[in-house]
């Protein structure tokens, strides 16, 4: 068996950073003068109890480093205890959620997603607009954190081509973050400061500006507007969105050492240059047809095409207009993004570009090893050689998310949706994208009308999109809890 | 470069003996009286006439082995040159189809995917009925001499799990097939004559008979009628057409080995079992789907589902009825199974069961090396550990399908297709499976009125899937053409 007690006493520092978190949206709702910032007080006081009890109860076991098995739990504990606590103002404020929708909004909040179930913003007092904001904020810095430290030592999916020599031999976890832990926080927080400013300059009012930038920065997606960013009907704030989703998506390692005076890396990096070429190949296809077909204007078409691709091709999930009725291309083009995603060690989710340019190398070589069958032709990444064990991470990391996508899909369609709901809906989940394709879940609609079922599905999809799949899965083999 | 005499030496010997196969159909049609039998010997005079001059210009170099250049030129060269000598007959007959329909219908045949141009079958003459099902028929032993004894050999996607030992250090095209080639034959005209038999016991005409039998051992899926099997309204009809489509999909070589009195190689094979699994498994669920929502009864819903999951997990594309009436969770459930296909070594297409287990395979050995990292877990086929070599190729090969499958649906959008009649008809034609959904491509509409772009890719689309993809992406690749 797995010991839980360090586990339960690092959750236990965390629920009380949540609590710490919670008072932000009650001085905020009070200085508004608004109806909730009681709610938030209380859900800080509920949330601090329990983080202290469970503090308390496990101090003994607090200084011991966590193993392999200890991180695995903790991981997913975390995000699942986080969820549940954070979800307690969407149930007591004013919006009165039930339980699933709760869940279902705090999920999509703190995974990044975007995908909302609160049909008319209007009626959200400012404290819950904010607290939507600062989830995703949080659960932006949380996930790179997760990538950059702890996925590559647990080996997740291919992960392991991040990890450092120092850390490359040990089973306990060593934070490599703690090298350059410091830099990725104050880029973080220095890109998120920058969007705020630049869109209250740009004529955004200064509290949907600090929300949008929150969700921008973490590739988040949640609005303060029923209408998202085309609310503001401002292309500066477009431009200046899209540019900020796109630093979003970009790894946050190389963002550091960019600010460390070291950009030669990160415009080396194979990972950030095909995602910098798939985004402009995706935004060249769809301008050109809402030119060619559309009959719209180069500027007017590039602009939206810019914002919209960017916007899901990093997981985002803003929208400045219905790009669904585009027509077919822009359609099938939207569907495909929601699959690829971000670089790793960003704020977005999807399969992530390393693992498309590792299948890539494979493919390209197997095709040169075809012609030349004794010619021994290694797949790489970044120059270097990629190893079988790397090889067989990455097949078995999309094996698991097709297989995912697939009964994500198929459950929807039992509890009753069409064919272009369930597949774009379960394919967003998983990327923590946020908005699929349709009338209901589409960039027009919400998820407020879904069965009940059908929103704990995409919950379930969003939590284990956003963990990479296997850091849940192998909690479910009984191989783990075993000895 | 390469030298294409030897290559067209082949060629000339199989345009003759297409000549010879459309002498069957003008019989036919001369003995029915109908119309079109002058139209096939003339298709068949030319075809020759074509076929002796290749044989006799290149008979120099006749002698001579093939290389594995030469080997991959002949594989796609023969599919596309027999695609456009076994279109004449479409274009001359009363028909009168045009060059992209009679090109599509034929591609469409020999590879036996069964999507149609025709609307209406009853304005074709006995000859074009049974020219179509010829077609099917000789494309599917085709592709079974392919995948037991080219594409091993040539190494594509994974398929050199498939050879011998003696063929291992070759790179001459040693043919493995001779050892198994008479019984695989054997079994082939044994399984088609006996599905014939057997439809003609269970009360269907002897022309329809002996044409859905071909086109069910192919699991090409033309039918002789418009409203497909489902026409014949007989229960027994469907079990045995089912029966029969379950065998074409199943490895030729287990089913030889069966033959030759050893049954246990077939029962033992992974790829077999899996085969079996995954089929239950899906008649399972959309059986309790249309018992559970539908209010059907237990047998009849075990017979429709059994009927036209088989028809398309086989990649056959017959229909008994309307399946896309049947609710959310069936069409899903058929979406996916246009992906999955049947056996290698089978008549059936899809991405083959013997890379889902692989890719299963490397999936579980995945989630075991996450708890004890150090622990070597390599993944394995039929109890035998895989290379990395095969782990790399599936890879690949999985990597190639997913980019065709995108482009492909990019493609038809562009075409102005929407996304459900894209995304499926791209995924069918790539898994040579026949329908698709929605209501143009979809179980009961025809392929007539797609635009011609559309047409020309999705015949583009059934070559590249039936071809294994590498086997003609390899062509387009500068490399090859070198030295």
């Amino acid at each position: 068996m797995v010991d839980l007690r360090p586990v339960l006493f690092v959750l236990g520092i965390l629920l009380a950073t949540l609590a710490a978190a919670m008072l932000v949206p009650a001085v905020v709702e009070a200085a508004h003068g608004g109806p909730d910032w009681g709610v938030f007080v209380l859900s800080a006081g509920v949330t601090l109890f329990v983080g202290i009890g469970l503090f308390l109860a496990n101090r003994t076991a607090g200084a011991s480093a966590l193993n392999l098995r200890q991180a695995f739990v903790l991981t997913t504990l975390t995000w699942m205890v986080i969820g549940a606590f954070a979800s307690l103002p969407f149930m007591l404020s004013q919006l009165q959620l039930d339980f699933t929708d709760a869940v279902f909004e705090t999920v999509s909040g703190i995974t990044t997603t975007g995908s909302t179930v609160i049909p008319d913003l209007d009626a959200a007092s400012p404290g819950i607009l904010l607290w939507r904001a600062v989830l995703q904020w949080m659960g932006g810095i949380g996930i790179i954190a997760m990538a950059v430290a702890i996925l590559p030592i647990l080996q997740v999916g291919g992960m392991q081509i991040f990890r450092t020599e120092s850390s490359d031999k040990s089973e306990k976890i060593k934070p490599r973050i703690q090298q350059i832990a410091g830099t990725i926080l104050k880029v973080y927080l220095t890109l998120s400061i920058a969007c705020a400013a630049v869109l209250v300059v740009l004529g955004m009012p200064v509290f949907d500006a600090v929300c949008h930038a929150m969700a921008s920065v973490a590739t988040g997606g949640f609005s303060t507007q029923d209408a998202s960013v085309g609310h503001f009907r401002t292309p500066g704030i477009e431009w200046a969105i899209a540019l900020f989703m796109f630093l979003g998506g970009t790894t946050f390692v190389g963002m550091a050492q960019v600010a460390q005076g070291a950009p030669r890396a990160l415009l080396a990096d194979s990972q950030f240059r095909w995602y910098c070429i798939y985004i402009a190949a995706f935004v060249a296809m769809v301008t050109l047809w809402q030119v060619a077909s559309e009959g719209r204007g180069l500027f007017d078409a590039l602009r939206s095409s810019t914002f919209n691709v960017v916007s899901i091709a990093t997981t985002t999930g803003f929208v400045s207009e219905d790009y669904t009725l585009w027509g077919p291309l822009p359609i099938a083009a939207f569907f495909f993004l929601t699959f690829i995603g971000g670089c790793t060690g960003s704020t977005a989710g999807g399969l992530k570009v390393f693992r498309f340019c590792i299948l890539g190398s494979v493919a390209g070589k197997q095709l040169r090893q075809l012609v030349h069958p004794h010619a021994v032709a290694l797949p790489s990444f970044n120059r270097r050689p990629i190893s079988d064990d790397i090889v067989r991470s990455v097949l078995g990391f999309f094996c698991l998310y097709g297989m995912s996508f697939a009964l994500l899909t198929l459950g929807l369609g039992a509890c009753g949706l069409d064919i272009v709901t369930s597949l774009s809906s379960a394919a967003q989940a998983l990327g923590n994208v946020g908005p699929g394709l349709g009338q209901i879940v589409g960039p027009a609609g919400t998820f407020a009308t879904l069965p009940i079922a059908a929103k704990w599905l995409l919950s379930a999809g969003m939590l284990l999109g956003r963990l990479e799949l296997l850091t849940v899965l192998v909690l479910f083999t009984p191989r783990f809890w075993r000895r």
